[in-house]
């Protein structure tokens, strides 16, 4: 029996069908996002749980074009750097473009705030909560961008300190993602890493065990 | 105008609702999960995307009641500990019950595997991009479980080495979360911290900037 906080069947149909067709998108057409897109997109960041409701998510959207030129020359120096440390693998990688730096309609650049060490609850232990918190604000970011139609990119191939720099961020606060939106001529139907065959999802059953560590992880 | 591959606005309407309905709870009936129910939330953690498709999430669902006793020990120090580092919130903190460990339902804990050195892609100057990609799933988790009328409370009041040596976790593997799911009354209509008056909510409109860092972040 379902429970009776229970949401309708098409209603959790439309949740788990964007949670299905979410992909982590590279290739944008120069079609806008229109500004009420973009803020719902925003707003559902700002829907996300943080720890202790500390709400670490700052985002810096970026407008002039020359700052998004060294934004790109940043993702393209760690993507050298990325391709050395793969060795064997660095063909294959270098064909996964990160175009989407310069095509994409918006770009954000997602980060965490200084001054976090005064964040104690449910973060002695566990530090990187905030991190946590700001993750799941990007995810509500991604789902609410493919119901909207628009795809997104999170991009972690930069150097945090060299973007830091570049935005005049404080010292200790720390940027994590830089995010593409834009309009796109499909969504993929597989994760990009699938259908290049760059790597192989696993099955769920072999990542759940019962009261203690399993070897099969 | 909407993009080609817009949901309809009753499908867009779903999932904003379940994000904004979402809540981290903490008080359980006793009442249990459904196993279908419970396996569509885990499979909604399966969906999430993750740096260079490296899925580092494992679960570890706890049937025996000892163990959770010890678990619920684990996050009863852990409150104490924290309880010293508020000092003067010290009170008030105590009134937050973390009582849902042993409530719940259904009590899983969620952890990013050992071997993640071996990852590159996406990591190498943020290695901390597991973290991201676990906590997307968590999300996922959680929005899942608010369309299916589940409550879950992510709990990260423990000491991670603690809960690895109990749970026979591997060196180099990091305990998470403490996940509790289960059956509720009401879902709280706020944040639990802004309905005790423990936090206030910031408006999203402090939280961008343009270009560059700003001041009023």
């Amino acid at each position: 029996m379902p429970s009776k906080h229970s949401y309708t069947d098409k209603e959790k149909a439309a949740v788990y069908k964007a949670m299905a067709e979410r992909r982590d998108m590279r290739h944008f057409t120069n079609e806008p996002v229109d500004v009420d897109v973009f803020n719902r997109i925003l707003n559902a960041a700002h829907m996300a749980p943080s720890v202790g409701l500390m709400q670490p998510w700052r985002f810096i959207r970026i407008a002039d074009p020359n700052i998004r030129v060294e934004i790109s020359k940043i993702v393209d120096k760690e993507r050298e750097e990325t391709a050395k440390a793969l060795n064997e693998r660095k063909d294959e990688f270098l064909k996964l473009k990160v175009e989407g730096v310069l095509q994409c309609a918006e770009l954000l650049v997602a980060a965490l705030p200084d001054k976090r060490e005064k964040h104690i609850f449910g973060r002695r232990t566990l530090p990187q909560m905030d991190m946590a918190s700001l993750s799941c604000a990007i995810q509500n970011m991604w789902l609410a961008a493919r119901v909207e139609g628009i795809g997104m990119g999170w991009v972690s191939l930069f150097d945090p300190q060299a973007l830091a720099s570049l935005l005049k961020m404080p010292k200790d606060s720390l940027p994590i993602a830089i995010l593409c939106l834009g309009q796109v001529d499909i969504f993929y139907e597989k994760p990009m890493l699938v259908q290049e065959n760059w790597a192989k999802e696993r099955a769920l059953e072999g990542l759940i065990s019962t009261d203690y560590w399993s070897n099969k992880f």
